[in-house]
């Protein structure tokens, strides 16, 4: 066995979202269900994406699935697994938990002898006497068959709609807890990405690389990563999306780096391109090009700035620079307790920005075989963005990519 | 910044699933689907509960969804959100790859000037000229809306039915590559419980442990954890799910461990109640039993045997000798690329167990105010089972719960 002589960092001072702030969440929430003319909303959380459910009551749905019942007005219930009734009462702050089937796990056992409620049970306790007509569903994109079947089943008669609008704005101006929380993990991803730069070398696997990773997020304070973690070379530079191997860093070749951690659940990601000894021509010159587009988009946030404008600056900037080809989306999106979450700016948008939103500034180009990305986090303010990372001097430069 | 003298393991010879053994599940599958009257069958994955998608392509859907549609006869298609197309020809084993809008990430991002296909699209490409009419869901406790809202509004006149049976036995009884891969998730797993017992002290937070065990996983071989892990003391150890929390570790309570590495996929997890100092009499007490009737458990595990009269007797067992209110469910979960997986060991079951079978033995016990699980894996054999924990008696025992 392996002993580390690894010290532990005395943890000190993190910051936290209070419980009141969660009441606030769910009042706020209910005066939006109320408006909308719902008479409550259903909100769906998953292991992978529970960010609603955690939003309105610190609870994440593990190995089961999760949701919130919310009346327009009266107490919200938090709906649970058949496992998880003492993990939702101890970790979620409503004081009102009941255990579902069509919440279990997806190897669908039977439970024998555990005492289940249905949707009607828990509109009967959110509402009372209060009849329930009309029902919004939060968190669609996630929401799954056996939670549908149970609501048709148990619910005959009420009208069910889709209500993601009524929530997601909630979630977009973070309040001073939630960008302490955010502040927070970019420096714990900052802790980890230095850890890399000083460790990583040819021969390991991209998937050790993550060993150093995970290593600091625990140890600095995350309580997650931030998303799935990116450390990979070679032709998986130029995707969009992808995963650690067991393949081994190699060098003169583009190895792309995207470390994010959780705070109290707020997420962060930082990434650049890294590499070990010297990078074709063609791959060079995009990376420093990619970086140029990178500190364009970030002079252009600021509230009041239109989204879509953004988006479009960034496009035709790119292709009258002569880059066109290489760009697949972007060039930010939202962050937040997902790490990629609503709303994105894309050419596409329809809203201007306001002041502490928070975004991922994600810069992103593919080539043929090669790609990298660019990212980092910031909060929108008036005039400007405040840039999340703090020693982003380190990180976000030429300088920092070249390794040996 | 913290510099580590750690040193990385040098992998070498880590077991894989070899690209012809997908190709033959996907043959196996397709003659359950022709046996089962079926067109075609549509396999739906998530980043966190990917093993269906996995098990026939290798892909591992991250931030979006996916899906294998699988027709009768013919080449299936793997199914990708709008920014894994490469991704998904990369790491997937199937030719075909095609991107749809409701695989994409939940923030439901527009993804303007990208070329996205239809479910009409994928049927007429693995179906050629011949008619869809009847098409099988899997993973139905995973789809979700936009899938379904997908499948409806693109594939109008299709019968769409559950077809969650036609896939599932395909999965139960592992082979050789596959019980190699478990092995080695369990070798992964048994590293970092040694580490962690070697290195946790009071005053470090549960989350802080992850970093150990991590730190381990990843530098010996593991492509993720083998579930959300467990580190969690006091009252959290009476719940049946839980997750590791900022709270700083106390002397004097039952701290659960609960550690699981993937190795190609394959899971593990390894799970103990540890403490530091002296637990109180009435707690040793439920520890004690709760090994006896672990281990009462292993003894019943053998080809041939009812599932169901495994569960009864460790329940009228547990009963007879006195702790029938501490026990929630139980004695037993399937093991495979989900560290729990269909079947379960419930006195509902309806099957017998089989050669080749993996299990996770899962023994938890749960009382007012605190609760443990002994927890490992077996493959079932006739006359008995392997323990895939190889230093099972460094773990598996009242030694090693006492550290100091």
């Amino acid at each position: 066995m392996a002993v580390s002589s690894y010290k532990m960092p005395n943890l000190s001072k993190l910051p936290s979202i209070p419980t009141d702030e969660y009441y606030d969440r769910i009042a706020k929430f209910q005066a939006r269900i109320k408006a909308a003319g719902l008479d409550a909303c259903l909100v769906h959380g998953t292991e992978s994406d529970f960010a609603n459910v955690r939003y309105l009551t610190e609870y994440w749905p593990t190995f089961e699935q999760g949701g919130v019942f919310v009346p327009a007005q009266g107490e919200a219930v938090l709906l649970v697994g058949p496992e998880s009734e003492k993990y939702g009462l101890g970790r979620g702050v409503l004081k009102n938990v009941r255990m579902l089937l069509n919440y279990r796990e997806s190897a669908e056992p039977d439970y024998p002898g555990i005492n289940l409620a249905t949707y009607a049970d828990v509109a009967k306790l959110a509402l009372g006497r209060k009849k329930l007509k009309k029902l919004g569903l939060v968190g669609t994109a996630i929401i799954t068959k056996p939670t549908l079947d149970a609501l048709a089943a148990q619910l005959p008669g009420v009208e069910i709609v889709v209500a993601d609008d009524v929530f997601r704005p909630l979630r977009w101006i973070k309040s001073e807890n939630e960008l302490a929380c955010h502040r927070a993990a970019f420096a714990v991803a900052e802790k980890a990405i230095e850890a890399i730069l000083n460790e990583m070398k040819p021969g390991m696997t991209e998937l050790q690389v993550l060993s150093i990773a995970q290593r600091e997020i625990y140890a600095n304070g995350g309580d997650y990563e931030g998303h799935s973690l990116y450390c990979f070379g070679g032709e998986r530079t130029s995707n969009g999306i992808s995963r650690p191997t067991y393949a081994k860093l190699k060098k003169n070749e583009i190895i792309q780096l995207n470390i994010g951690a959780r705070v109290h659940g707020y997420s962060s990601s930082i990434g650049l391109p890294v590499w070990f000894g010297k990078l074709p021509k063609d791959q060079l010159a995009l990376v420093e090009f990619a970086l140029r587009a990178h500190n364009y988009t970030i002079e252009l946030m600021k509230a009041g700035a239109d989204a879509a404008s953004i988006a479009k600056k960034y496009t035709d900037w790119g292709i009258k620079e002569g880059w066109g080809d290489y760009m697949l989306y972007g060039p930010v999106h939202g962050l937040g307790i997902m790490e990629t979450e609503s709303p994105w700016i894309e050419t596409t948008s329809k809203y201007k920005l306001q002041a502490n939103m928070t975004y991922q500034i994600d810069t992103f180009f593919t080539g043929n075989g090669y790609g990298l990305r660019w990212e980092e986090g910031v909060i929108v303010k008036k005039g400007g963005c405040e840039l999340m990372c703090k020693n982003r001097d380190k990180f976000m430069t030429m300088n920092a990519c070249k390794l040996d």
